[in-house]
């Protein structure tokens, strides 16, 4: 099971144009720094927020308590010139639960709706025996195919096809992507397996001849997945594996003691 | 002619796993706050700038010189464990003015050299009479047909697939889209007029039943423009105007000393 | 027995003339954002900081282990320019704890010693069954008597004279004192009673011709006693009291299940 | 003439408490940021700003004109929970030039005037021909006098007795001094002379036994004055100078063409 929130701004839209339409460069400092401090104050619980549509955004967060996002949204309040209400799901898959928790969500009323404000519940239940399982993936040496050779935007188009076509195909299995930067995407994939990516990422390779590589961490919160999945992609990225994918769980290492060095290695 | 700025972050893929992979979420934290204050700085001296890729970033500049490039450069080193090499680079259409960017930063080494720190050119010339045109392009209703009735995560694929559509279609007329949260898009598009929009929009609506309308601003300077696109937009929204897309001149308010309220009015 | 937390930037003079002195508005930024994450992150775990010498900083941690302060301290060289030691101790008094935590420091080398980076100990040992007293001190209508009549500066300066009479006064009773803004300080103040604050406040009545009040919270953390020290200072302000000074007590309100309407009120 | 920027959080007292006391790390991260904010904004045009008690700031704004004002409080209305209100003024000191912005900013009402909001006037006029006087005063060795040897605490109370001996003297020059950091605090002191300053810092010897020099700018703007201070100070630390005292003019290395290396150095 995994655990999903998602944060909306309360009645925003409205706000961007009251009494007459913010500054663009401004509002555009003011939802990333509210994504900023969001993945600050979930990381500081091991938690992981997406900044998905900047007004509403997808978290991961397997261990952390209502309690827990209740400051956080007070902290909001706090410092920001809006509010934030929230809905946490969880479900077998990323899918799942970020859809429960956005029906949870609807269910107070519109997101533009102005008297709907702070909402803070939970779909089902907390997450307590759960796991998260997060692919990050990467195309191998953009430096030298892309972003030194062709234009920032050329680039910045071929990363957006991969995004949308990753997106669909891991959307059959019901998982999300979201991009993380650069040549980055982390897929949130509680029940995919190694195959799946490689079937996806053989796709992508013949449409677009953009080649892939993953890390997959499988742990007990987002951030231990996604260091996993970090180390699983150093170990590609040295050619400690023979493959594309290297999938590392944290219960591995923890119960047979092994040190992540032996894990995902190449079998001579 | 429209001048553009390419910011590249130096040598950042090496530096995110070393010695090891940084955590996720102070990446996350770090990217969007380096993209919230290129935006207060630039927006400083009313340029605008989109996060792109979050380590490649491209800015609209017309009226910002060599040197307020330099001090906000040093500002980052100030203030960042990284530094950014920026290349300045002006031309009647944005593709045109960031490819020259580029290629003048890609002239200076890999975006990986780790030789290569805080490189600040011109490719051709600063901008002195240019303009910058800014569509403002917006879904209708996104809330009563996505927000508040399917998942959060279906409303972001929509606009995923939209973004991707546009991003191809304005392509062909050397135009650049970019995300701006919710359901928004700024295309940067000297050179596009009314019916090139109209045509584009029409597609979308026959292909994704999702229709659009576009506040278009012209103006000396990046905010001028975005800040007359954001009125358009609104006089659509309040129908003032009887089509989905309302284009405001500077030129035509200042000279003409017409307010904008007369402007690009129903003609009844 | 109170946790202090010594921060200390690593190195930091040095850094700031090299190779040229750094530009002063940057590292105001830079200094005060620091602060700000770091009463975000520690604060994320019922911590709170305080400026201090904004290179030298002093935190008051009673609750957070010493794997928190790691990630915190990771978090800052993840997304800063420098890097942080931090010293952890605990005593009775937090004068007591806040030297053993600057000599633990300073076992492992200056302040400007290159070589000493991210230093992380605890002197004696982390607070199980401790608590945290704090004062919330502040000056009766300084509206009315300073900031709407004299210059912003005379009114600044005669905040610096209470406060440094205040430090004086308060350690000789082990405790510290805070300037936390406006007319407002916070001192952790470990064993002192309301008998000790109200001679204090009689002798800068005399000697200033000014009136303070002060909420003092008695908790497990520094937010605990953070927030019954703000309601402590409302119910002066609201006359709810009849003196300077309100004094809660976590334990009282949990242990006789006693709202804080019944405590600390006039006695009728 | 020195040209001095008053800034008040609108209504502050009150919002902090309202409906409930804030959590004060809330109140910490948002008082910071807000002053990282105007030190960037009013920086991007070689502004420099002063926390002094976080809702009623004191900025050096020589050479920022009315518009640049507004868009800065727009800016701040946009991002923030609250508004911030200004008043500029010019004056042969410091202390005159703030004193005239605040009386200003009282015409308009109280501080904690519900109604009185977004207040942006100028007392007398907007500087042209003026300049600009810095004086960056520092500890001689704090780190092997204090920092390394005493407590964190003892240390932050010495430099609080500086501070105010400091503030006291200077005062009676009708020069201003802000704590910047660490053990440096820089002083707008148009008018004082070199002797002035050594004088200061005798009694200062004297008193407390602190050894202080200061590299002292004079230029345009508060940017420019603050480098040469910079600049002047590292030409003491590294001996270039026989006193405590560097004074560097922005005219005599414009006009006699003179790098800062032939100023201010030993006569030999
Ligand atoms: N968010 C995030 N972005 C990363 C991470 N690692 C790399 N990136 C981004 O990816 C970009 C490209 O770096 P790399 O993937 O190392 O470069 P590459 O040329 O593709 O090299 P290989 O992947 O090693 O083939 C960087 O500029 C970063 O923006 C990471 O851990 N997290
Ligand atoms: N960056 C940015 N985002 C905006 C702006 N205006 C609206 N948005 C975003 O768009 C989202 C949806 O708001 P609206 O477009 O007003 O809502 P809608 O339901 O589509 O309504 P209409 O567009 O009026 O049909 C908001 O939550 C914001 O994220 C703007 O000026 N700039
Ligand atoms: N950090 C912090 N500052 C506060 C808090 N409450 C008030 N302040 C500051 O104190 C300033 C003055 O506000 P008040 O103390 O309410 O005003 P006053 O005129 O002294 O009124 P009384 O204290 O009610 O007599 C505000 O501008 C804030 O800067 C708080 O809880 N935390
Ligand atoms: N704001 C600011 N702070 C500074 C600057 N230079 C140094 N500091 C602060 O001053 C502290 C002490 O550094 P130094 O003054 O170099 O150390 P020192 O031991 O006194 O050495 P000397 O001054 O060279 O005798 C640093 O930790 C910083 O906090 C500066 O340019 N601006
Ligand atoms: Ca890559
Ligand atoms: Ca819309
Ligand atoms: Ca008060
Ligand atoms: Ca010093």
């Amino acid at each position: 099971m995994i655990q999903i929130t998602v944060i909306q701004i309360d009645n925003y839209g409205p706000w961007t144009v009251t009494p007459n339409p913010r500054r663009e460069s401004d509002l555009q400092a003011l939802q990333s720094r509210l994504y900023a401090d969001l993945n600050l104050m979930f990381g500081a619980h091991k938690g992981l927020v997406f900044y998905t549509r900047f007004d509403n955004l997808i978290a991961i967060t397997n261990g952390i308590d209502l309690i827990t996002h209740k400051r956080i949204q007070e902290s909001i309040r706090n410092r920001y010139p809006f509010t934030v209400s929230m809905a946490i799901a969880s479900a077998e898959t990323p899918y799942e639960a970020q859809k429960l928790a956005t029906e949870t969500l609807q269910e107070y009323g519109s997101a533009q709706d102005e008297n709907r404000k702070e909402v803070l519940d939970v779909a089902n239940e907390l997450v307590v025996d759960g796991y998260v399982q997060i692919a990050h993936i990467d195309i191998n040496n953009i430096t030298g195919t892309f972003t030194d050779i062709v234009s920032a935007y050329d680039t910045y188009i071929n990363v957006n096809k991969v995004k949308l076509y990753l997106m669909e195909e891991l959307l059959k299995h019901k998982a999300l992507l979201f991009f993380i930067g650069g040549d980055n995407f982390m897929a949130p994939s509680n029940g995919m397996d190694e195959e799946d990516f490689l079937k996806i990422f053989d796709k992508i390779k013949n449409k677009y001849n953009i080649e892939l590589k993953a890390g997959i961490g499988i742990g007990k919160t987002a951030e231990d997945a996604s260091n996993l999945a970090d180390i699983g992609l150093e170990k590609i990225r040295m050619k400690l594996v023979n493959k594309n994918i290297c999938v590392l769980r944290q219960e591995d290492i923890i119960e047979q003691n092994l040190s992540t060095k032996k894990l995902c290695e190449l079998q001579r």
